[in-house]
């Protein structure tokens, strides 16, 4: 059935059915509920507004966001806003804390609001094929992949950067730079997920340079990416007494944190140390010293979610694996020695 | 009618009725049409979801977020939608930029989405009457108010700040600390808007003790609030070579951009230039020197939102407007002169 078919069967004229089925005004309310009706009896499923009276279903896209206190997230959730806008879909968006898990919250989400796909924006990277079970529509992982999990690749999708290089590109800047005595400042070493990567990352840089790992250097966090948790970090850190002349950390905002604890012990950056992150906020470009970072593609990293969403939504395409590049955005926060 | 009066006419169980009107698994799909068809036409409304069938409309409260620049945004979104989640409703989240219209994108989110009512993080306070009649659900002002229009006080709600004691307070704060030559970077001083409100406390802090208004301390950045054109702003400032020995700025990010501009021009903060700010971000305990800023509270502000918005749906409460308090947390960008 087409919709001149419907137009034929109300008595009304194809613009007509597409003002209703487009939820549009000016069309009388006896003739909307008259073409309502029929689509609903006949089924037809011309888009997603009539989908969802047929389906009784909807035309959202949940968006779960974990760990709001990460800048990076609400710059890139704009973009994601945007973009599922465009495609005619409706963006649900669910807060959690970092420390809350996000696979149950999005299944939660899906069966309340009836949702068509979820995009993750920020998660674990160690989803079991059980747990992921759970969610019954497809999904993307936003700025991460299920690297320490054992989901098939064909049964989820994901955009992210490759941590692990994006780390290693970082701390090899460092090196370059002349630094050998290298703190690293991570949520967790072992959390399965983005800082363990971007940890490994750290650690693979120092080795093919022939320095040696020391873990005098390494001040873990506590799992979240708070700026609080950052200060405290760095300020245990340089407490411990360990030397150190540059300081590696996973993102843009623990690194501002970091960079006051610094201050505050009166370690000049980058003139005692210096500090060097992965993100690229915009903010960054503001502090003092104007931060040094690797930055993610934050636009092309939203488009690319919901591009992905769409294409399997709407059956043109498949699960699949979307690496994006990171650049380094010289600031002043590394000094060559 | 009550959901025995469904079970009883349906020949089914009430927690298959229940079941079904909570969008559940584990019902066949003839049990599921027969249940939901009695209810759409019985009218009779248990929760939610079935309203939604019955009335064809949603669950849905629409916030607008003018301008996802501003970071005070980012932080109130996340208690809005949690309350909005708490509340039993649906939040659907659009982003605009800051020179967009904020009305005529609710009108269109609202039908579109078949809204029950709208949040407006942001927007101008200059509402007439016919502009606000595209709007047909009720709504909040979330962080202004309509000081400049004409729309009466019983047909739209509000939560804001006082913006023009809070910069009185904060200018103030200056003069009690020895400033004289007290600068002004503001989007704009006639916007009739947040920034008009400031500007204009401002001078009234100045009047109030004694100090003439220079109009070359005054710059606007162009009516919106990106930390480029507070950058640009206070470069330009710094250049027309009006001596100040302080800087009120109306935004804690427009702040930190301006305190990275007078670094550059070689003006300390805060041995050379105070600065002082409104909003309270939490970065800004985190910039150096620490931002001597009034606190908005954000928390308060969009559980108030929510409050107001679902007694209005549910029968509770009226069109309300409430004020917050805001307070000065001291950081190191002011100096005693």
């Amino acid at each position: 059935m087409t919709i001149k078919d419907i137009a034929k069967a109300c008595g009304v004229g194809v613009s007509t059915v597409s003002r209703v089925l487009n939820n549009k005004p000016d069309v009388s309310e006896a003739v909307r509920i008259k073409v309502l009706d029929f689509v609903e009896k006949s089924g037809y499923i011309p888009n997603n507004s009539a989908r969802d009276l047929v389906k009784r279903s909807s035309d959202s896209i949940g968006v779960i966001v974990r760990g709001m206190g990460n800048l990076f997230f609400s710059s890139i959730l704009k973009t994601i806003s945007t973009e599922i806008d465009k495609n005619g879909y409706t963006m649900v968006v669910h807060f959690i804390d970092s420390g809350e898990d996000e696979v149950k919250a999005g299944a939660v989400l899906e069966r309340e609001k009836k949702l068509r796909g979820l995009i993750f924006l920020g998660g674990r990277y160690d989803y079991s094929p059980e747990e992921v079970a759970l969610i019954g529509v497809p999904y993307v992982c936003c700025s991460y992949s299920n690297s320490f999990g054992t989901v098939k690749e064909e049964n989820y999708s994901s955009v992210s950067v490759d941590d692990y290089q994006t780390a290693y590109k970082a701390v090899k800047y460092l090196i370059d730079s002349g630094h050998r005595r290298i703190a690293a400042l991570v949520p967790a070493c072992c959390d399965r997920s983005v800082s363990q990567l971007r940890f490994n990352g750290y650690k693979a840089a120092l080795k093919d340079s022939g320095i040696n790992f020391d873990e005098a250097l390494v001040m873990e966090t506590g799992g979240h990416y708070g700026l609080n948790e950052a200060y405290e970090g760095t300020m245990a850190l340089a407490e411990r007494g360990a030397e150190f002349t540059a300081l590696f950390t996973v993102s843009d905002s623990t690194a501002i944190a970091a960079m006051k604890a610094l201050e505050e012990r009166g370690i000049r950056v980058p003139e005692d140390c210096s500090v060097i992150a992965i993100d690229g906020l915009n903010v960054s470009q503001y502090v003092s010293p104007t931060l040094t970072t690797m930055v993610q593609p934050a636009d092309e990293m939203g488009r690319e979610c919901v591009r992905i969403l769409a294409d399997i939504l709407e059956g043109r395409g498949k699960n699949r694996h979307v690496r994006v590049e990171t650049a380094l955005r010289d600031g002043a926060s590394v000094k060559s020695i």
